[in-house]
This record gives structure tokens, sequence and C-alpha cells, in this order.
């Protein structure tokens, strides 16, 4: 049986917010929980267009929040799939901060999910093998499968010496 | 000048939420950004009892989402300081699902976050060093060196070579 | 037919909330009936743990607000079961406020909720009886028989004559 | 000097509300704390509008559920001064609930609530003299005098020999 | 068969709200999408009352925003049905903004909203003839049938020739 | 002075949201207030992101609901100013539906809202010219001017017989 394909940038999606009042902390910054709040819900809903399946979380990667955004800013979050694997997808996800009256704009970070597709009876669903095009969606390809055995490891998942990719972890920094 | 000291158990802090319907997917399980959210705000006022200062979100460890919490069910969220490091804190978080006519309680994820102590100024400021008593504070305690330096290399700020620890991550399945 | 017995204990819920800019009046401080929103959240979940039972608010004793609590600030709610009636519980809670920054804490409220516990078909259910252990759960225990004759009394459902334990509530200033 | 007076229904406010599936518990009905978060704020425009103040929550009177209300219900809020207290006012309130495709309306609830007047100082303001006129209006501004003793006992702050009108609360279920 | 009849004032429908932080934009003033939102439930109730139905929104005329609300102030929403048509209801609706610790009380907006009454099993139902009795009513009755066309010519579901009132739109400035 | 220009398209700005429980009326549909209020916040940051001003919204055109959006379903919504007149631009805005398991989507509505931009002084700004390029932002920009003039008339602040294009209204089904 040949596995359907599907195109990476067939899941992108956009989805733009305003940071109010109550998504800051005392110093007037949208709040870390909040931001990963809006990242799961515009990653969901990359892989569901992706998978045509209702999805569920499976993890987070690790998330470094360098670049504070601040109240009234306009957050962007662009999320796509990058890679497939039988039921689960990774999605890559930029968020950008946006003061427009000041002209300013800029990344403030970037993260992986990974999401299992569900069937109605609640059981894992088979997803199409994804197809990137570009050398940025091709890169985000090639590199998930050492971010997979990454995290098989750290949830104890996966035996390190059987990880025949782990070792690129040490080269990580040089490509991100 | 000798560095001021604080318990582990100081910066203990609960947090229990209800699973309300717009905290669900389509499944009726609560949605993984929402129990970030949540886990974003336990751990930050841990750090803000262990710091007596503002605290804003540096980092989050992967988090693996393995047991669903349905509707309806109690979510207890327990967060400590691991571990300091000058201006920074380590935070553990465990949180636990609960349907409580059924008698069932579950653990549903641990997660590290990381935060940064700000002055009043928004600069950073020296935090107390962490003490721990017991023997599982005393383990997150030797291991929160070995998570630091991974979290490092994967935001570019460490080379793999200098991780002295690094390979410690190769033995991190033992330890979870 | 013995009745079961269940620890006070076993019921002790605690919730952290921060106060955020939605929860305040003009003048910056939580509105009252937003912290009576979350004290009806912890003391529910108290005696649900407490009954195994979903429970559904009967009523609410006076409450007063004497001390404010400020935006930014962190309020801890603890709440567990004084005593049990057949099919309702009463349960104390305590509000703490702190503005951790300052170190300052201080007790905000107190109150007492009533619930009822109720079956899967909707109808009241039996609850285990209450067992006090220290000192102070044994004066909650005491006085609650009290406070429920004045709840019966303000509700129009005991008529003040029948209530032998009323004359307790002159004595009420001296033990609060 | 005399003191200004203000016509009692010079007050009245009217809130209505539709229960959304977050303000109900598992039993679908609306949860007891989300009810009096919508009795603090139509109670505290209420006496904003007779003080011409900001308003700060002082006390609740003991409240009773007995009438259930439903997800999709429609919720009327109806609240007004009953008297004033140098500094303070005592207000009022009816919840109704309705199903209104079945055509059923019910009273769901009486409450009383107290406010303190603030300037801009943040110091308590003199309000004005409350005039009450219909039947109802003079029966509940008579029977605030007493509802007052029982609240300043109950928080301790008077002696239950001192006052006079206390014995009025073994009556109490005459007039409700 | 003769038609149900109903008074116009029967559906009138009242709702105060406060407006908090989130609901205003940086220049702390209400946002127009958050008066809408409110205008929608409060119109909805009325239809609602009106029809003892289920009722869905069909369409929003033209809204121009004149006068800003604040932060703070309290915002009083009137809304009541002016005629009906078969299975639909126009509803008119007032919102009037105050400051009310400043004594001031302006109109900020007027609007009219159009809905579909429906039945169990979601088809449109019938709804009562709707009975005008002061000047005003009668006046609201009396142009609803130049705002239906104008609607149904917006929507394209009109030809302009087929619209006999049409033309009173040329005057429709002097009326309101 | 030449008048700075901008391309209409520059202005475009793509929100997507998750309709969940409390977004839902009784037949489990997105309320068309809650539509509404996104409309609001998407085409305010597209006339933000034209204007590089802060902006208010002058006023919403009329807006038919004709197709349901259910519970559970994804609501995207694209808004980019059409055309500005000295101060204000006029933004066009479509919500898309889409039910993703089932592989369903379908245009909801179609709107204009209009936004005054505003300095930091909250004195009205000018704004850049529009510029379209693809056709249908040259036809969105024709008709610009004509719902302009209706929008005139209906705010009571401009004479039918002064309106050149008025005559146009009558054609407009022809066009949308």
């Amino acid at each position: 049986m040949t596995l359907p394909q599907k195109l990476v940038k067939e899941s992108l999606t956009t989805m733009t917010e305003l940071v109010l009042p109550n998504d800051t902390n005392t110093l007037n910054n949208l709040m870390g929980g909040k931001m990963m709040h809006w990242m799961d819900i515009v990653s969901a809903i990359a892989a569901q267009k992706f998978s045509n399946h209702i999805v569920v979380t499976a993890s987070v990667d690790n998330v470094s929040f360098s670049q504070p955004i601040k109240l009234g800013n306009v957050v962007t979050l662009q999320a796509h799939v990058t890679r497939s694997f039988n039921t689960s997808m990774e999605v890559a996800i930029e968020v950008w901060g946006e003061d427009i009256p000041a002209g300013v704009r800029y990344l403030s970070n970037k993260a992986f999910f990974t999401f299992v597709a569900m069937d109605k009876n609640g059981k894992p669903a088979r997803v199409p093998e994804a197809v990137p095009e570009t050398e940025a969606e091709k890169d985000l390809f090639a590199s998930a499968l050492r971010r997979r055995q990454l995290r098989l490891i750290l949830a104890g998942r996966m035996k390190p010496h059987d990880a025949n990719e782990l070792k690129a972890i040490f080269d990580i920094e040089k490509q991100q």
C-alpha cells in the first residue's frame, strides 16, 4: 500500500492576537504560559489541517523566551507540520511580536509541538506523509528525526545508544 | 560576601483547578496549552516566593502529555524551586488529575520551568542559594546542572564539548 | 448500620491565584464577587473530596471583607470540611493575600460554605461522618451546630425557640 | 447640617445574563460562586448610583441557594439600596431564572450585600440618606437595622447585649 | 387563522455591564467589538422573550460609534422588539455609558439587530405579531419596513425597484 | 505636499480561532456577537498596520449571518484596508468556517468596518493613501465611495441629494 502524501505548506496556519491586560505579568509583558496556550492552539489547527483528524498534544520541546512582548502589541503565530511519523506530526511554530505604531516587528520565539491524530473512537489514526518543498522546509524535515530521538530519550522511551542521529544534538546550535 | 540561603520547601506552591468546558478539546480532554498556562502561573509563584522578586519565564523544558485529564476533573499542580543560578531558578512541577466521584487520582505530567528574578528597574536580580533537604529534593538539585546544560545547548548558548555533565543525558531515562 | 467516617484533614484543598487586572475594581483591589467565586470552587472541591460525590452549593454564611487584596498579589485559599449532616457538609475557608516582593502576607477573609452531595440521578446522597483531630478542627466541629441553626433560622426553616444552641450566637465574637 | 437625601428607587439596577457552559457545574447548573460574582457587580453598581462614589464590598449576608438555574437559561438580577449608614449602604438583590422557550420564570435567590463609599483618596465618604417610598421599600428600610446588628455581631464588632433590635432575629422567618 | 399578538414592551430587556480592563483598547475605551457582543446578547434575549423560542442572529444594521465609553464606566443596554415578520424579529437597542462618580450619563449608540426564531428541530418558527403602544414604539414599528427593505437590498435579496418604501431612506436622517 | 501611499496588501491580516463552548448558543452555533468581536479585532489590526497608528472603530456596515459556524470548527478571518479617507480607513473582512475532519470549508460572512487613526494625544491622524493592485482590490476601492455615502446618510451626516454616488446603491446587489 502506498502512503498518502501531503505538502507541508498545506498545513500553514496563521493566528493573530492582541496582548490584553489579563495576558500580562506585573511588568506588562505577555506571560509565557499564555503564549504557550496560543502556540498550542495554532499548532493543533495546523496538525488538524494536515491530517484531517482531531489531534491531541503529545509533547512540547524546549522553549526559551528571550524577547518579551509588551501589552498592546500584536502577536502573530505561524505554524506548519514539518514531518509526520505514522500517527504523529511535528509542528514548527514561529511567534512574532509587533509594536505597530512604533513600526517595530521582532521574532519572539520558535518552538516544536508534537500531536497525535485521533479517529472517531479516540484511537490513533494514520496521517499522510509530509512532503517538504523549500530549502527551509527540507531542513526542518531532516532535523525532525534528531529532535524526535531527543524527545523519546527525554521521555524515557528510547535508550541513548539506539539513537543513531543522537550525536547530531551536539551540532544543534549551528543549525538554529 | 556570604550568599543568602533558602530552603527548597519554602517555595512549595499548590494550585487546584476545575476543568471547565472552555478548557477542553472536542474529545473533552484538557488542552495541552491550557495546562501549560496553569503550570506557568504556579511555577512563577513558587519562584516569586523563593526570590521575593517579580519573575519572568525564561524557558520550559520538554513536556510530554501521556495521561489526558477529563472535563469536570480536578487538577492539582505542585511546584517548588529545585536549584538557583545567580539570577535564575529552575522550578519542578507535578500535575495530578483526579476524578473524585470515581475515586481515581493519577499523575498526568512532570515539567521544569526556568525563571529570572527582576528588580524594580526590570534588571535581573540575585536570588538566594537553594538548600534541598529530602532525598527527592537533593536528586532534583543534583540533576538540575545537567538539565541546565541541555537547555543552554538547545538554545545555542553553550558548545556541547564544554558541557561536562552533558553525557549524563544518556542516563536520563534511568532517573525520571 | 454504622456510619462511614472520614478525617477532616482528608478534605484539605489549597488553591493559589494571581490577581489579574480583570479581577479588580477601579481602586485596583480584588472584587468581592471574584473572591467569592474562588471560595466557591475551592470549597466545592474540598466537599467533593470528602464525599466522593458531585456537590452543589447550598448556602454561604455571612462574609465580611476587611482587608483588600491588591492587583498582582497572590491569593491562597485553604478549605476543609468541618462537619457533615446526613447529605450536607459545612466547609471552612481561609483566604490569604500575599505581596511577595514586599514580603507581606495577611489573612484577608474567613467564610463558611455549605454543600449538598448529589448522586448520579441528581438526588441528595449520604456523606461520611467527619472526624476532627486537632484542637482547631474540634472547635470548628463543635461550633458548626450553632452556625447551622442560625442558617436554618435565616432561611426560615427553623423556629428560633427550637434552636437550643442558638443562644451561643451571643457569644460568637469571643470565639472567632 | 442637613443630610442630603435620595430615593431608594434611584439606585435600582437590572442586569441580565445568559448561563454559558463555563458558568455551570457537572450537573449543568449555574455555580453558586458565579452567581455571587454577578450579585456583587449588580449591587456595587446600585450602590455607586446611590452614592455617586466608587464603592467596595464590605460584607455579604447569608445566602441560600434553593432553586438551581440551568445552562442556557436567562438570569435577571435586580438590586437597590435599602438603607444607608453614614458611609455604608445595604443593597437588596433578587435573582430570577428564566427558561424562556418553556415559559418558566422563578425566583432563585435573595441576598443582602453591604458596600462602603470611597472618595478619590480611598477614604470612606458620606452617602445620602435613603428615602423609601413603597411598602416593600419601607419594610426593607426598617429591617435593615436588625440585619446590621447581626452583621456586626457576626463580625465580632458589637456585643449582643448592646443590640436592641437583636431579638428581632427570632422573628426573621415571619418576614422573609 | 388569527395570528397571536404580543405587546412590544413584553420583550423589554435591560443589561448592565462594567467596562473592565480586557474590554478596552490602548486608549482605555471600550472596544467596538465587545460592545457589539453585548448588544447581540441583550437583543437575543429580547427576541427570545418575544417569541418564546431560541433565536439566531440574522443580521446587524449599520452601527456608528460616536461617543467612546471609558474603562470603569457602567454600560446599560436596553433592547426591545420593534416589529416581527413571520419567523423573524427586528430588535432596537440603545447603549448608554455612565461615569457614576462624575454624575455623567450619555447615549453612546443605537442599533438594530434581526433574529430568526428556531423550533426544537432547528427550523424557523412563527412568531407573534408585535403590537406597539407608545408613539416611539409606533414610529419604530412603521420605520421597520423601510429598514427591512434596505437590509434585503444590501444582502442582494431584493431588487431596488421592488422596494416601495425604499425612497424613505432619503429621509432617514430626519427621523433618527 | 504629496500624500504618502501604501499598498492595500500591506495591511492584510489573518486570524484563526477555534469555536469553544462559551462562544456558542444553545444550538451549538457560534454567536453572532462573538464573531463581530473577532471581526473588530482583526480589522483593527489591519487598520493599525496600514496607518501605523492606534485606531478606534468608527462604524460597522450591515452584516448578515447566513451560514452558521459549529462548535469545534475553525474560524479564519482575513482583513485588509480597501480605501482611506484623510483620517479614516474602510476595512473589508471575510470570515471562513472549516470543519477540518469533514474536509468542509465555507464562506460564512463578509463585512466592512471603518476605523479612525489616532495620534498620541487622542486626536485623529492623517493616514496614507491606499493603493489597490489586483482587480478585486480595485473593485473594493471603487465601491468604497458608495458605501461611505450610505454610511454618512444612515448616520444623518449627509443629505441624500448631495450623494452623487448614492444611486449606485440601487445596483449594489449585482456587485456583492
